[in-house]
């Protein structure tokens, strides 16, 4: 059994309104040191399987077709194995 | 200036229907070996201080006050100093 866990990003040069909000909630709590705030979504999930490559594979394969919007989103993904 | 990123998810107990709709998407597909599928929220900052526990301090109280609502959600966070 692996566990992967994916986090997705807009990319970079996409403007980020909820971040933006965020930030300023930040500020107005006294934060002013913090800056440039994106937000994401994170998604976990369990791979019933014993090999490493098809658990990456399926959370690449999963990520590109249904997680992340790649026209104007980027990911990352972490894959490790899980003690049963 | 230290860059911390902040992963919020919905606790074990509390039932995640978004979840449960990737998962049947994810099932769609033909990945049937996927399960126990989670969704949350991550959020990326910058932090304009050289002192480590700042940041961590910093990221800490925001995710307290702002990022998670701790009655439904836990997080964690990792801050790692950004190459200037």
């Amino acid at each position: 059994m692996f566990h992967s866990k994916v986090f997705v990003t807009l990319k970079k040069s996409i403007l980020d309104p909820q971040g933006k909000a965020v930030e300023q909630g930040i500020h107005s709590l006294g934060f002013d040191a913090v800056g440039d705030v994106r937000i994401g979504k994170y998604i976990e999930m369990d791979i019933d399987t014993n090999s490493r490559e098809d658990a990456e594979g399926m959370t690449k394969e999963i990520s590109d077709k249904l997680l992340a919007n790649l026209i104007m989103e980027s990911y990352s993904f972490t894959t490790e194995p899980v003690k049963e």
